[in-house]
């Protein structure tokens, strides 16, 4: 069966491939062409197990589910005393999804198992990702689950615990040592002349990853939906880089109102770090069209797995669409909220901390429920 | 509230210590004093949300609970191909348990949680664990959830990413110099003289662990009864070091078939590492007075987490109930599986091999449906 087609989530145009929209490219725009939303009409959010293949008509591939039993992970209550240095006493509900508790332990194992099941539907032997972070390890996981072999493109900034998990998995891991760009050339070279499955993004400006990988990010949406039935969440907390989980959360929360499974979708809020901001500046601008072309410099940063040059189409979208906001912190603050959460019991990696640290201002209105995305363990970045 | 009083799992004795029962121990058997078996008569499991914390009521604690999220892990099938060397093809089916989705990565969570909610309960304001492996994280981690200090005792084998996450949720990490029975004493002398609450056990024999603690894992039975509802689950096959999760799960199941809501419980099967067998030990001989006072020297080997000298008494119970059995296997034999479960995209600790390991050959039996427990991530020892 051919995989569900692809349009521009911007201009509509129908695409096939995995650059994304080039037609929005060439106006300097990165954007993902994406299936349709699914219908919901009918579930049973209640009966719902989780994770992505929990609803599998929700999902654009129709092959046999790749799974290590991804999603489902817990809400966690944080405490929001008053810091030490504020007066101010939350009143709200601060609540943080552990997403480390996947079999990798982060979110990106939503996506690739979608994304790896896709790849089979196509009738792909090899995968490649280029990734210096979790999806790597994803990517590898879920790779060796359905007997394909997987190729990650890295730098030399893997965290120690990271580069042994990718290995542990039997992983081909090659370390490119030119810029980011050189390193998505040659994976484009890989996907287009040895016709490896992509499930990253290696095109400019990225498109922001795998289309039918991205669907499995819905998930987080269906199970915040489920597990605070009848309650109202204010706004989702999501560290963004490329928006791929900002963008599929976004999507998740569309086909829940779209149903009448929930009454209004939560604001969604992007987190960055400052070193590296592009949502944060693109909402300075006042008109759409300035914010979509927005460009920054990015540096480095303890939330080592972000870092992008401009925001993704379809993050902006799903800021627009849920009146949503963007924040950045600087490293300080991030190390700061990476400790709070330690010292109550969670060790997440630092780009988790960043949604946390800017979920903890939005809980200070009276009543308010705000989600923060845990979105990985710290264990990969403890040792080395 | 005072906590619900303990009574000698073997010769029905009232006490209240954390030693165990001091009357078995003299015989020289090392068994724990527990609460009772809870009712779980009209509980629905279908909506039981999996977790120690998703039926309080099962457990011997009454105050508030003390949860990061831990339980409610996911079970995966394992691909059962015929290995290379042997020609039968298996017929029935393999599960994991996948522990390593807990917030801390283990198994050892599910019981902390409940321990560190009975030492709030207890007015303790220090817990002490003695530790080299996951039970060391899971104690810093809920003890800094409920606000109490901890101390862990380890010695110099923990691995690096271990010994970096216990430092990292601000537990004090002792490492003492002499011998696991010296490092028991200064526990015992802790407990008794400044009045820590021991979360682990210090006495000889060890008794297994702490019996408020050793209830969490009855939500492990729980879980799999309500996964597999209407399917006959064979066998769980179970690390076994001190007993402390085999007795708990043992317990689980027993609860569920008395309250009627499973027809039977499957067989237990203790997995060991041949260089530390003390229930493979016990079992060759023909009576129980023999099987209780079996000693085996304890080697080195890879799965570091497991090895002991006595088999606790509660673990020969729940196998002498189940009609189950214990194997031991050697290295070679843990790491070639180890490296099976990486091949198939899990990276688990090598203790956690050595149940899927004796798993494989229980599943050789047609329709047989047999669970692995997956204790542990292998993340922590990766690096270091
Ligand atoms: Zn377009
Ligand atoms: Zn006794």
């Amino acid at each position: 069966m051919p995989p569900t087609p692809l349009r521009c989530l911007r201009c509509d145009r129908p695409t096939g491939s995995f650059d994304g929209c080039r037609s929005c490219a060439a106006e300097g725009i990165g954007v993902n062409a994406m299936p349709p939303l699914a219908d919901l009409s009918g579930v049973d959010l209640a009966r719902y197990p989780g994770g992505p293949w929990g609803l599998p008509t929700a999902l654009p591939v129709t092959g046999k589910p790749v799974t290590l039993g991804e999603g489902n992970t817990p809400t966690i209550r944080l405490r929001t005393d008053p810091d030490s240095g504020r007066r101010t006493e939350s009143t709200g509900e601060l609540w943080l999804k552990y997403e480390g508790g996947n079999p990798t332990g982060s979110h990106k194992d939503r996506a690739m198992a979608v994304g790896v099941a896709a790849a089979v539907a196509a009738g792909a032997d090899t995968v490649v990702a280029a990734s210096s972070g979790n999806a790597g390890a994803a990517a590898a996981a879920y790779a060796a689950r359905a007997g394909l072999r997987c190729v990650v493109f890295t730098n030399e900034a893997v965290p120690a615990g990271l580069r042994a998990q990718i290995d542990a998995l039997g992983a081909e891991r090659v370390v490119h040592p030119g810029t980011a760009l050189e390193r998505n050339e040659a994976m484009g070279r890989a996907v287009a002349e040895r016709g490896w499955y992509p499930l990253t993004s290696f095109s400019v400006p990225s498109p922001g990853g795998n289309p039918y990988a991205n669907e499995g990010y819905k998930s987080v949406a269906y199970e915040l939906a489920r597990d605070f039935a009848g309650r109202r969440i204010d706004a989702v907390v999501v560290p963004t880089s490329r928006a791929d989980l900002l963008g599929g959360i976004g999507r998740g929360f569309r086909e829940l109102t779209a149903a009448g499974l929930l009454a209004s979708a939560p604001r969604l809020v992007a987190a960055e770090p400052a070193a590296a901001a592009p949502f944060t500046a693109a909402l300075r601008h006042r008109d759409r069209a300035e914010q979509e072309r927005t460009r920054v410099a990015s540096g480095p940063t303890v939330a080592f797995s972000l870092g992008e040059e401009s925001p993704c189409w379809q993050g902006l979208d799903a800021l627009w669409r849920s009146g949503g906001s963007a924040v950045a912190l600087d490293d300080e603050a991030i190390l700061a909220e990476h400790r709070r959460l330690a010292a109550e019991g969670l060790v997440l990696e630092p780009s988790s901390a960043v949604a946390s640290a800017v979920a903890r201002d939005l809980v200070r209105e009276p009543g308010a429920l705000v989600v923060a995305m845990g979105t990985a363990t710290g264990l990969k970045g403890l040792v080395g």
